[in-house]
């Protein structure tokens, strides 16, 4: 049987090593939908090459540059409505969710809405909707799946388990580029440092958050809900080779752990190819990562969190301990910052600083509806953009 | 509901840990037989207090001398046929085969054929017998339980998995006391310091067994009938820390491992537990493991086995290879060297040459039945304490 996916999000990097898988196994795979923000000239080349029933470009005026190239047989939508729609198309019967913000959230809850299995690769929708989105999934008798490495991990090391004999979720972290930087000396980091990420290529956005530790404290934040775990049951740990992408302790004292080379691909075709009946094995098919050789590594190493470096994962778990929009908050807060800082307005240091100033200043909603999460995000962006104090670039 | 427990070999390591566990969980365990070859003392100890219904001393003298303290209600019975005789007792539902030696064959070949749950802590019987008790299981449509810290990971790695996604079993080794040992310096390895072994506190055989990697050479031929694994996709790791137990790698590049602090109540536990029907979860309850600490730790390290500072480990691979009676055969010379090393009579490094030696001087018999094996066996040890060149002691 064919999995008919539509990948939001298909000009990233999850959504580009989907479609590599979507080429290794053709006919387990099918493209549905297609949809990128702004990148035209990539989505245009992918819908040629998959020939979706539908493309969604959120930027209108990049959709125009290509709307006369695209096939009759692709059906093209615009804006962020468009790219909406594509959450409930009835041609596809799994979402690749890899949008990058909040963006995810209304995608997220629509799929859910309309019975979509959901292989999830985007941080807020949980980090700011968990409540909700965990709610509404398990009103349908399903669970998200995750296509992180990290949350892969740990679903895998759950596989046959019984999830209330976990005494604790272990995330590992690689720590950043910054890992080994003398607190003393962070002041002097600049944007191309932070940028080189050890171990994995991702986006900027996120190679940032890696750099800072926010990454993680935003997957502390999805793990609770993804696992139904409270925070207090999740540690994070310093793994710089980056080859046990999380583990799992039970109770008998046994750690379960998951390794790989790094490779989105494996968590990506394990969410894709995991089965919809509880019984069945979830498939795991050769997807092209190196396999891993640990006479080669010859060690792993553990060690723990600086949380004077980087604050940002210590506001990660009090921002979960407050609730309600303060993980919106958070989230929103570090979206500009990284953004201000990717264009060297502010500096690294400074991240931390403006959203801890944000999330002391901002009112916090304790049981939000999403209009209420959509609007605080909104809110927190607008104050910010309008607050020259931090723009110092 | 309670599992009745039959253990053979209570008095040694295995057996005594084994009934730690039925002491934290009297409401799930019940003892319904003991045994053990020679230590009375201890035996009668396990009688008054766990009061079974059977017990068995393979030692005649040994048993003659408890005989008379013992209750009324626990029926003695003794010599290498009273041991038989418990592996069928009609109020035991699962054993606990942890005699070492050949002896635990027949044993674990009475106990399948009497419908039995069998927790194999015994090597022998697989790696002498273990294409009759594969088979003998398998046509029950149960499997053996393995207790072994290695084998017993693996398992826990399979957990929920398909055995067809499987690529290969990544067996560690502690490498023993002799790990960092020149070659050169082989020659002055003396009993004392082979009897201490870095990490488990282990009976005097196995330990020595493990300071020739003898004892994971025995565990790669388990492991082949364990898990239905052709051996060439059995490989050893030397991870000198002992954390990792064994892992297992999956045709899409995921190595799942399974850690813990050594102590081998937790795999006891997991194999008592693990339930009958393939739908149910096993169970993971606390077992006084101390909870493992990475942090404390700080690295695992992985190196390759050194073949020529080790060669029993490659002698087990050629005898796999040989088939039929040549794991016989190597086992039961193996059973004479250690024997003779402990009694100082031959050097460290004679052992391997005396298994090497024996192997190309038997008749291999390729299809073998339960009384070729004994008698092989038999032969063996016969023909070795027949020859006195050996006995240089």
């Amino acid at each position: 049987m064919t999995t008919k996916i539509a990948i939001l999000g298909s000009t990233g990097s999850i959504g580009t090593q989907t479609l590599q898988l979507v080429d290794r196994y053709p006919e387990r795979f099918s493209v549905a939908a297609l949809t990128s923000n702004t990148n035209a000239e990539l989505l245009l080349e992918q819908i040629i090459r998959y020939k979706p029933l539908y493309a969604a470009m959120a930027d209108e005026k990049a959709a125009q540059t290509i709307a006369h190239k695209i096939p009759e047989s692709t059906h093209l939508l615009t804006g962020q409505q468009g790219l909406l729609e594509i959450a409930s198309v009835p041609e596809a019967d799994t979402l690749v969710v890899a949008v990058v913000g909040i963006a995810g959230l209304p995608i997220v809850m629509k799929g859910i809405a309309a019975g979509k299995r959901i292989a999830l690769a985007n941080k807020e929708a949980l980090v700011t909707g968990g409540a909700m989105v965990t709610a509404a999934m398990a009103a349908r008798g399903d669970r998200i799946l995750p296509v992180d490495s990290e949350h892969s991990a740990i679903f895998q090391c759950m596989n046959g388990e019984n999830p209330s004999a976990i005494r604790r979720l272990i995330l590992t972290a690689s720590g950043g580029p910054f890992h080994n930087t003398l607190i003393e000396k962070f002041s002097e980091i600049t944007l191309a440092r932070a940028l080189k990420h050890p171990n994995w290529k991702m986006g900027r956005k996120i190679t940032i958050d890696s750099a800072t530790l926010m990454n993680k404290g935003l997957e502390v934040m999805e793990a609770c809900w993804l696992f139904n775990m409270p925070m207090t049951k999740i540690d994070v740990i310093i793994h710089p080779e980056s080859i046990i992408h999380s583990m799992v302790e039970y109770n008998d004292g046994a750690v379960m752990a998951q390794m790989s080379n790094p490779d989105m691909r494996l968590p990506i075709l394990y969410a894709l190819e995991y089965p919809a009946q509880a019984s069945a094995y979830p498939e795991r098919r050769p997807c092209g990562v190196k396999p891993l050789d640990l006479l080669e590594i010859g060690k792993l190493t553990f060690s723990k969190p600086d949380l004077q470096k980087f604050p940002c994962l210590g506001l990660a778990y009090q921002v979960m301990r407050m609730g309600g929009t303060a993980p919106t908050v958070l989230n929103a807060a570090n979206e500009v910052a990284v953004e201000w800082f990717l264009r060297e307005k502010i500096h690294f240091c400074d991240i931390p600083k403006l959203i801890e100033h944000t999330i002391f200043h901002t009112e916090i909603i304790d049981h939000p509806s999403l209009d209420d999460i959509y609007e605080t995000d909104r809110q927190v962006r607008e104050v910010l953009h309008g607050n020259d104090n931090w723009k110092r670039g």
